[in-house]
């Protein structure tokens, strides 16, 4: 029955946990409009991570409004204080060498850059990779599978992103996707061999 | 250069998660007495996880206080708030398939039962895995590491659980760890046990 376990004192290191687990630590963080193909990309990238057997998880709007902010409405200062927690949870699995994926409009550069900016400030940094998930405000609207840009047009929703809200582009995404380049298998492709090139998984044999 | 992704479509499944990665989620929630031990076990657990492959990460003062919940106070309902979070965070962290380790005082049945819930109410339900460190106040006041129990009597701390606030035992605990009983070592074979009993994790050849 001896589990034979011992002890060295303190917490494990990052990088003795990245070693333990072949992997590093990341976020990567998705930002376009609604229906650009977010949460699609990333559902597909959680796939093929898990089936090289890495840890990622993706956290979107079904397990995060409806759990950690649930108390939070639509006004500016709750959109933010969503954005804030976001970030803050996507550095906790990033910080336990899981690979983060985020899939949330984000529409405003600030909110991102405070992101990042708790990625940079974490000892030691951990890597913040946005992905700019660009498809042209005519397809979205076209796709439209809620109906959202129609009620948007309609003045049923108000403050809606790309048509009567911004969209603040990322100015310097660490990889931009082009959904009219590319598809989804392409997109995961993209983001899979910057994971590999910067060291966080390892290229498969 | 070809990645031979194929995905289905939607998520992957729990089931096919844990499959994956060679272990089911779970929260193991640890409740006690300030200097109780709980950081101390949570740590030596955590390390022991990660010695065998296996995905664990620990929620504690540290990185929830000065992150996540760093605007929330200390009065009644931010102290609530503060548990509500870590209790959502935890189940983030269960459905990831990951052991989710919590080492608060947590002192109150009323926000440990609301993590229970939240676990209990997951689809599917995800382990919620009480444990009370139990350590007697003489105990933990002859230690007292941060002089904390010592500042309370004195008056200088407000509201310290064990003095001048409540710590509600936990009436039915998964498992009950007698520190004057068994040492971190001890108290980390009992949780493994626990986590191998439950089909959580694969017990070691």
């Amino acid at each position: 029955m001896a589990t034979n376990i011992t002890f060295h004192p303190g917490a494990v290191t990052p990088a003795e946990r990245a070693e333990l687990l072949g992997q590093k630590g990341a976020t990567v963080w998705f930002t376009g409009l609604s229906a650009s193909g977010k949460s699609t990309i990333a559902t597909a990238l959680e796939q093929a991570l898990l089936h090289r057997r890495l840890h990622s998880f993706r956290l979107d709007g079904d397990n995060i409004r409806f759990g950690l902010n649930k108390d939070l409405g639509f006004d500016p200062k709750s959109r933010e204080e969503n954005i804030r927690r976001i970030g803050e949870v996507s550095l906790l699995f990033a910080s336990s060498s899981s690979i983060a994926l985020t899939a949330f409009i984000s529409p405003y550069v600030a909110d991102r850059e405070l992101a990042r900016a708790l990625h940079a400030k974490h000892d030691p940094p951990l890597p913040f990779i946005e992905v700019f998930v660009d498809a042209p405000l005519s397809v979205v609207e076209s796709r439209d599978p809620k109906g959202l840009y129609k009620k948007a047009r309609a003045g049923e929703i108000k403050e809606f992103t790309g048509i009567s809200a911004p969209y603040e582009a990322p100015p310097k995404p660490e990889i931009h996707i082009k959904t009219d380049e590319v598809d989804v298998t392409g997109a995961v492709e993209i983001v899979i061999k910057y994971l590999e090139a910067q060291g966080i998984i390892k290229a498969q044999q």
